[in-house]
């Protein structure tokens, strides 16, 4: 059970309420009124919690757990230990999901403007805003319904911030427009400077960057990550995109729908990605580059070129992950060499 | 026209006024005292804007913009498209940096120490320095006249601000001396410890670090940037350098006059950069190097040795850039090979 | 000396009284009364400074120092200049950071809590705990004896800090417990929401991360540093451990005890470390992996297989150091040959 101190369970819930939240259907033998109290993973479980099969790896662990409840997928179901209920489902992980976050709905938080935050005269917040303590909020600001404003974060004059969102604790937010359900995680940063100088040896000259940062519905940023302005025209994060920590987004890129960009990920300005990209960690990718619709980049990949929709590539500089893999054999197998034939050949 | 909910634009200049300004020569047939309203990229500009051409990628796009005048290099002068009125200069991107600046000044700020602002008794603050919301200054702090410190930022006792400077929001300053006109993006650090320990099995014992951060005029630093304060003596970053966000710049670090450091790099403790080095996006330089004046560090390189004064250098370990061009293409080739014949004669 | 605007200097001390406090001994000829005043370098040191000498490489500066006295390794003790007073240890370093804190202890803070401060009702504070300007300190937060929070720092509700802590300024925790004696410089976020969705092309499901971040004594975790809350189970790092800037660590990482991790290094998701393992800065290690006691992980490696006990890696994928080396040195070569004999045998 998750720490009280922190997490607010509900419920329980029926297998039948729960099957009917997670779309998947109960086997046969399970009691549709029997009470489950909470999620757990398959080692923890009891008998009045629910768990979830996704990986071939988990089955012994399947086979051995006390959960009285568990979603599987059909291929596996037949391994359940007895007495198990069963909730099929195609996908055991997205219905996990949505029995999680039954049990644990988004932390309910004091609702009300906090004594302490600092609310511009010419700010526009609808009813129901949450701001927390500390929290500067700019002239000319509209933040709407339901949003939650964290502690100590800065909201810059004529930022537009939609409903539904929650917008963590010491975030600072200039020039940009925000839609709805958006998550920031602490520490974000959007809308500062891109990085753009006329350079020269007697000093470098800054070219003012009067773009804005353009963010879809449903985005979640992680913590520390920065998302500087278009220098003309826009930065844009698609709908839907999720961005983990201490990544950086230079002016003028443009992000698709649906894009999951994983940690210290660096993208460099004016690069366009399409829907659904996927980049792993640490990855890096030159400016004024085009990444095409479901491309996926392993993690340390250092992109210089552009990436065909739907492509995986891997590598520095990275290639087609075949290539890939190719290179990382030989360089394996020239780091085992004892001694360096290949030398004295030469 | 960058938006108005961020942006005030100033203006109109005339014709006469934008090359006085930006050092540019008007060329025959254009009229002085035509109007022009605002700044715009060549394909959206329109009879009234001042647009730029820099690159000879974009020739065609020169040739098709209805910009009503355009700053451009001599040679490229005679392939405008008729009626445009030609401002002709050597060097069309700083030009265009000066015009774009006469438009766009920084954004006038409210005046003032916010109700909400915590300042010290014994702070030392020029009469027309601006406090936003929630700002605290510490104890024996002084601040030039102009600066601005943003909202929710923490100025340390005994730290030394110049005059004109723009401090962003959510920014943790100690242990520092910074000089005029100096940036500071939102959530940068200075000054904290550098990471510095007797290291051990039994317990790592830390080491006072008893230096400094000292920030030379007209420094910019990018959102979420470290540099830690010296150990002995002092991290010192050189007068005009420009450094990205997410960068990293450890303990005793020495940056001269005029640096350029992109997104995510990191430099090690007691390396020494001289003047006008530049550094690509999520380098890395190892501890206790010289990097000589001029030196050109490529993207995501690892620089393990020292750099002489003019040398390129990329890769990892880094060498110089005709040396790594070779090693990439012959990682490309081993990638590509089907089979592996090398290893069959080995 | 260090800038009396941030430090102040205690002491003097006698040679006995810092032989005692760093466990060296004096060498004959050194008077036990002599007065020191404090610590420098071994080329700014004065007759009434204490120096070190730690590694053979400043043995022309140990010999050519004016330090009033110095600690020194017995079999270097020789080279001392005539008149140096000469502290005798087999760790040097360890005794100099020893001397440095006598002389340079941690600063004292204005004691209580600010007016400006926003302390829930419903907080439980020791007496003794100091709360800068602008921090905020959320309902059922647990903080000890001693402890300061940092100003405009955000402590969620029900967040647990033991005594001694130091929290820097502009820092968010949420969903942790930490230790006694624990650093957090500026910036740092703890608990926040893990990376966890259920990835589909309809759109990501979060998956709630329904753990904790649990910190153990004598952490120090550097600036802007990001450590994500546990999945179900926790994130942990152990007792004595010492994070740098900017580092990203996952959820459900476990870190042992006096681990070393060096800026920007990013750990992935339910990755474990056991004691005293050290990662040079910017490397990578891939979720789900296991590290053994005493490993070391060269700068900018990538992990991406489980490391045995004590062994040292580095490279791309990271390979034992040996076997590294081979690598480097052939790509070293493969860039330096003109043409391409290779290519053409094949």
């Amino acid at each position: 059970m998750a720490d009280p101190r922190f997490f607010a369970v509900r419920g329980p819930f029926t297998l039948a309420e729960l099957a009917a939240r997670t779309g998947a259907s109960l086997a046969a033998g399970a009691d549709p009124g029997a009470t489950i109290v909470d999620v757990a993973a398959l080692d923890t479980a009891g008998p009045s919690d629910l768990s979830f099969l996704d990986n071939r790896r988990y089955v012994e662990a399947f086979k051995a757990s006390r959960a009285g409840a568990c979603l599987v997928a059909p291929a596996l179901a037949a391994m359940a230990p007895e007495g198990m209920a069963l909730l099929i489902t195609d996908k055991p992980y997205h219905a996990y999901a949505r029995a999680a976050q039954a049990f644990y709905p988004e932390a309910p938080v004091p609702s009300g403007r906090h004594a302490r935050a600092a609310i511009d005269a010419a700010a526009r917040l609808a009813d129901d805003v949450v701001v927390e303590a500390g929290a500067v909020i700019g002239a000319r600001a509209e933040i709407g319904a339901r949003t939650r404003i964290g502690a100590n974060t800065v909201v810059g004059p004529g930022v537009m911030i939609g409903a539904d969102c929650l917008i963590g604790a010491n975030v600072t937010l200039s020039h940009c427009l925000i839609g709805n359900a958006v998550r920031l995680l602490p520490g974000v940063r959007i809308g500062q400077d891109g990085f753009g100088y006329a350079m020269g040896a007697e000093g470098h000259l800054k070219v003012p960057q009067l773009g804005r940062v353009i963010i879809g519905d449903a985005v979640e940023i992680g913590a520390n990550t920065c998302v500087d302005r278009g220098t003309a025209g826009d930065t844009v994060i698609g709908a839907g995109s999720c961005i983990d920590n201490l990544v950086q987004i230079g002016h003028n890129v443009k992000l698709g729908r649906g894009c999951v960009v994983v940690a210290q990920v660096g993208i460099s300005g004016s690069t366009r990605l399409d829907d659904l990209v996927v980049i792993g960690g640490q990855a890096g990718i030159a400016g004024h580059l085009h990444v095409g619709a479901g491309a996926l980049i392993a993690a340390r990949s250092a992109v210089v070129k552009d990436i065909p929709a739907g492509q995986k590539v891997g590598g520095e500089p990275a290639v087609p992950v075949a290539e890939f893999y190719r290179r990382v054999a030989m360089l394996r197998r020239m780091g085992r060499r004892k001694g360096d034939e290949n030398e004295q050949r030469d």
